[in-house]
């Protein structure tokens, strides 16, 4: 078994990710003896030793290789960093004639074809013709993502794909009209960042968008477009979803696996959103029997038609549970997303998930200016504070992610019993990687630590 | 039974048709008792009452309904028609408190949904949901179905969609480098205009397309994009689609009606490009048992995504079939297309191909300079030549559309038992509608024709 795991992200040509050299690093966690990880940069080692001492995955089985920098530097791997023959030379020796078994990537893009091909391993690549024709842009898309819940049956919120400011402005009007607030979103970003809120009343709290707005009158409606329009469609070159918005709402996701063999539930889970995104909890929490059902079906039935056309891979399919009890879906997102190590790997089989239902898994995503000074001494400082994982009891914390860089923070996963006893490890936690924490960059009087890099 | 039928055609933020009122009016072909027509303009009473005596429908049992004008004019049935209150008035007192028992239009556009929604008659259109979000344009995409049949395996020419000059300059070197010709098609584009042809060796007949160009060296491609990209991609809307292209090779489709119960096999064709449509034949003639039998299957295997994503209606998936009598899938058409009445209406049930194989039906599409005085008058001059439509054997001549009031053109059907004897017509129609001819809009001198309009 000889895999190629490839560490990269979001099309450059759809959106622009800072910095995903960082956060593509959680590829680790899906490493399994015999693979070669390809990485936009090289983790840091203590990172790597961490999350395969964790897995049970020989470090020394794993080889990862980083082609040189691309026209866009080094942070993406670019089309171009892929399709380098000094790369693809590389990659042959790392090979050293073992045929690839399979080829698993972050994102759909039609580079991995291109890789797959240029290896002569385009059968361990399932669904390479949907990724090599663009299909990866498709299973995106919040655009598209309306016509086919739309199409199959799956709850979506009142609303419309608006390619023209005219239509746009006769969605949100007609939304308003009818007293209720409106998102609007940009086709292709993440993470609540291309959203917007409007609403005719104001005091709105913008959870799961970048800000909120109060427009009065019809002549809001389209000073704000002829304001917005180009940034919301990129120069007109994407629709803009308009959709009703509905505060207060819980932000859920069901994520599945979709192979050529048919639909495989994957996990659930809410993000607790503050405005954006601050926190997941895997699995969902709290939801009632018929709420949970429902997240798990609808979620099932929109990979139905994913499945028909050809895309092969995970499928987040997330969803808002209305201060009413309503469900609706809101996107997809067709890519191993920032959930999926989360409750394949850490809750699956890290918290036990996969066979019982008896932890949670809680992650700080943002972290809020908690930092720590390097890997290795916030793993040190978590065995020292006695809450590292202990595999004997599925509790404790995990680092998920690599130290971010740029600012030193680095995402923690609580695993406990329950909402209650994971809310405990919070202050621990606060006390050593939050401000001023001890084992933090910068020490209790704000003063950058000595030992930081 | 009360139907809606809409005349409307391809929504105009995708692609601008141009005098598309002449051509909608082949709605006229669908009608039954009871049935409401929503024409861009009102057809020609003569037009109307030779269809329905043809199709056994009781002129006097249609209706049709024309809204006010709108923001672009009189040709298309846009969004702004179709909600025009004192339209919605019209058709509330032709409907007099009938329920609509179904809405089908020419293109599934989202102001078709909104029209059913207006009238209480949501359960009426069949994929309601997937047309109101926008599904009509991922159903005419060549990037989508690229995609799609890539990921279905339905086998489509070597090629990519390109969303950069960058992408498409790679996928046109990669092929003109294995001494390949290259298609660069427009994502939206209609009957080839939006194609162009690229080559190395010069002498290429632009079949499909509007023109052939030579390109030499690598520079070559790169000018060429830089000419042409704004126009291929309407100023990055749209991806453009790179293909190989094979010269020599025969125009065929396999057309499908996708109904909430599953995928029916409507009928397949032939179009002769010479070098755009010019012509239609269907059934497609002298297929090997094999190449039809693929024809048929592969374009089915097409529907099952779209099924699946929620699309209803009809289906024509376009293929050539090359000098080496490979089959290649190059696009789909979800809409009602321009053969859809020639083998749904006048090859099913004039020629009676429902039942038995022994017609065939050759359409001129694009008449040449063919014309007629009036609609009226060619009727009469194709009676008095002996070469009407005769039911009681099922051969003869079938004005498939109005008169064009731009040039005075009119499609012709020929029904015969054979590609010979419907060839044995083409002289006798030529004396008649030819340029010169004693029906046509023109005398032999040239001069107009005293009883043009």
């Amino acid at each position: 078994m000889t895999r190629l795991l490839i560490g990269n992200d979001f099309n450059e040509d759809l959106f622009t990710r800072i910095a995903a050299s960082w956060s593509v690093q959680r590829l680790a966690w899906f490493a399994q003896d015999g693979d070669l990880l390809i990485l936009p940069v090289r983790p840091e080692e203590d990172f790597l030793s961490y999350v395969t001492s964790l897995t049970g995955t020989r470090r020394s089985a794993i080889e990862v290789v980083v082609p040189a920098a691309g026209r866009a530097g080094e942070d993406l791997l670019t089309a171009d960093r892929l399709a380098d023959p000094a790369f693809l030379t590389a990659l042959r020796r790392a090979l050293a004639g073992r045929p690839v078994t399979e080829v698993l990537a972050l994102w759909p893009d039609s580079s991995v074809a291109t890789l797959a091909r240029a290896l002569g391993a385009e059968h361990a690549l399932p669904g390479l013709g949907f990724a090599a024709q663009g299909g990866g842009a498709l299973a995106n898309s919040k655009a598209v993502f309306r016509a086919l819940a739309a199409g199959c049956g799956v709850p979506i919120p009142a609303g419309a794909v608006c390619t023209t400011p005219e239509r746009a402005a006769s969605a949100i009007t007609e939304l308003l009209d009818a007293d209720a607030p409106v998102v609007v979103k940009q086709d292709y970003s993440l993470g609540g960042k291309g959203n917007e809120i409007l609403s005719r009343i104001p005091g709105i709290q913008p959870i799961g968008a970048r800000r909120a707005l109060t427009l009065t009158g019809t002549s809001g409606v389209g000073d704000y477009l002829d304001e917005r329009w180009a940034e919301l469609s990129r120069n007109g070159r994407d629709p803009v979803v308009v959709e009703r918005y509905y505060p207060g709402s819980t932000s859920l996701f069901a994520e599945y696996l979709i192979t050529d063999n048919g639909v495989e539930f994957g996990g659930t889970g809410e993000m607790i959103m503050a405005p954006l995104a601050k926190a997941q909890v895997v699995p969902a929490q709290g939801l009632k029997p018929d709420t949970a059902a429902e997240l798990v079906e609808h979620g099932r039935r929109l990979c139905v038609p994913l499945h028909a056309m050809g895309y092969r891979g995970r499928l987040s399919a997330d969803a808002i549970l209305s201060h009413d009890g309503e469900l609706f879906f809101t996107e997809y997102n067709g890519r191993v997303t920032m959930s999926t190590h989360t409750y394949a790997v850490v809750g699956a089989r890290l918290a036990g998930l996969e066979h019982t239902d008896d932890r949670v898994v809680v992650e700080r995503i943002w972290p809020d200016g908690w930092s720590a000074r390097s890997f290795a001494s916030a793993v040190a400082a978590l065995s020292e504070a006695g809450l590292a994982y202990d595999p004997s009891t599925r509790t404790g914390v995990v680092f998920s992610s690599a130290l971010d860089l740029r600012d030193h923070s680095i995402m923690q996963c609580v695993i406990a019993e329950d909402m209650r006893r994971a809310a405990a490890y919070e202050p621990r936690l606060e006390e050593l990687f939050g401000p001023g924490g001890t084992a933090s960059r910068t020490d209790p009087t704000g003063k950058e630590n000595a030992a930081c890099s």
